[in-house]
């Protein structure tokens, strides 16, 4: 398609709380950009929503195509929209059908992960690298895979989950059905569920903090407090394993690491590193690059805007 | 290439005892066969022997291209050899080019397992999937990816290694320089050392056997030894977990598991299946089918066979 418009693509990004949207050109530039609370009482509040967010961000003429980035698992056989939990309404829907519907234009739905991994390979900490994995830190851990610059993502696009790899065969219960799993331990409230089993016999900083996050206790490891930095070992351990895994099944070149959690800095993502490399092949080690992710909460809109470039009909995308 | 000829291949599986070669048909047809203790005083006496098995196999006619499945890593920057400890005289060689020159036919090297795999999906037990893990249970737990017909061997041609994912952060020391790998618990040496360490304390048939072998151990269990059946589920939970990683992040389709600790049979290949279900996403696990490997010995001919008709000019792979 190449009828002397720019090209240029919307990227919605959907939260439980706010969408963000942007309008991005074919290079990554962010032309415009919107951030709302997230309207969501129900499917066509949150629908409409994204319908006018598609026109007020077009500027006088129509974008090549539209990428939703979505809190859920987009099933890549069926398009619909499965575990969302903080948008429960959308659960079951084919979103960029019905946006599609709404707007007239191409419109594609990609978990908002998946997304956020399309921008670092695009545009960020991914950028050159043809086989990377995306971990994302915070309350969850997630991750994606990117191969040459698109999506890796299985028979039904359910690939990419880090979180979920078994870190401790004796570890508690995960609400993914099993037991012991990266997101147990080094997810939020593993850390903090780890702090509380320790505190009531350890003397340490803690004790009394108002929260046992991790920004929390990554700072009182860096005072030198000795069970907050077990806590960051033993967080940095589980994620190593995950990533250990996943390089010594990949030979990947490139693995990048973002989410609130990683924003504790370098302190936390070396040790990382260190866990990751004690547990894998030398020359498999020596193939991957490791960098924090670049583009902060922009990876949303951009990485949704990615997968319209790359939904939309061949020769759209560079 | 279509000069008239039926479309064949040399396959070559080097192991550290025999050398087995074959012709085979463009449809997977094993032509012709031979198998004899390998030559390997020297690079320039296994070169030879390869070289020999060529012009024996071939009928009348030049093979369109020669693959040779090699017992060590392949490195597919540079095509040379490396940790081949049962070939040393290999080691650091790129063998598709030495034995090219010697024949004149091009000639493809790859890791045997690598072969193996991509006989099993072309042939075997992995027809049809389009993602496929192929696991050998053996001394070495070892494993290949191949998605679309083709080996994934990810940057430097070491992927797929799934012997060496932690399944015990507590277990032993490995020799690819981690600990508790897979392979330390469900490798031949790791089922002996398991019934090492617990036959002192504990009633069972396995005292006094004369080999304490996955099949000895499997043959117990099957008759009620309730320590051979500890034995025999530590090693199904250690594969297990790492099969469940590789759906975790992968979501595949098809796993096939071959190698003689796999012909134990469905006894030990059910426990294993059992197990990565309780560490899968449900709707991960469902996506994937399991099967036991069809090839048996023929697989690294066929396999190298394979590789080499993958590696011809285009339009020769079918």
């Amino acid at each position: 398609m190449n009828d002397g418009r720019r090209l240029e693509a919307i990227g919605i990004d959907v939260g439980g709380t706010f969408l963000k949207a942007a309008r991005v050109g074919g290079g990554g530039e962010l032309l415009a950009h919107l951030e709302e609370p997230v309207q969501k009482a129900s499917a066509d509040d949150l629908l409409s929503q994204m319908q006018e967010a598609v026109r007020g961000l077009e500027d006088g003429s129509a974008a090549h195509a539209v990428g939703v980035g979505l809190p859920g698992i987009v099933d890549s056989t069926s398009g619909k929209l499965y575990n969302a939990p903080n948008v429960p309404v959308l659960n079951g829907l084919d979103i960029g059908r019905e946006l599609g519907q709404r707007t007239g234009r191409p419109c594609f739905a990609e978990n908002d992960a998946n997304a956020a991994a399309l921008a670092e390979a695009w545009m960020g900490a991914g950028r050159g690298a043809e086989r990377m994995l995306f971990v994302t830190l915070g309350t969850g851990v997630g991750g994606a895979l990117v191969f040459e610059g698109r999506i890796w993502g299985g028979r039904s696009g359910y690939a990419g989950e880090i979180g979920h790899l078994q870190a401790d065969p004796g570890g508690p219960p995960c609400g993914c059905g099993s037991w012991g799993c990266v997101e147990t331990i080094a997810g939020g409230p593993g850390w903090e569920r780890r702090a509380r089993a320790a505190l009531p016999t350890r003397a340490s900083s803690l004790r009394g903090a108002p929260l046992l996050d991790p920004a929390t206790i990554v700072a009182a490891a860096l005072q030198g407090d000795a069970l907050a930095l077990e806590l960051v070992d033993g967080a940095a351990a589980a994620v190593g394993m995950g990533v250990a895994c996943a390089l010594n099944l990949l030979n990947l070149d490139r693995v990048v690491i973002g989410g609130g959690v990683a924003r504790a800095g370098e302190f936390l993502l070396g040790r990382i590193v260190e866990q990751a490399r004690r547990r894998t092949f030398p020359h498999v080690f020596a193939d991957a690059q490791f960098r924090p992710a670049e583009l902060g909460s922009d990876a949303g809109v951009v990485g949704a805007a990615r997968v319209a470039l790359l939904g939309a009909p061949p020769g759209v995308a560079s």
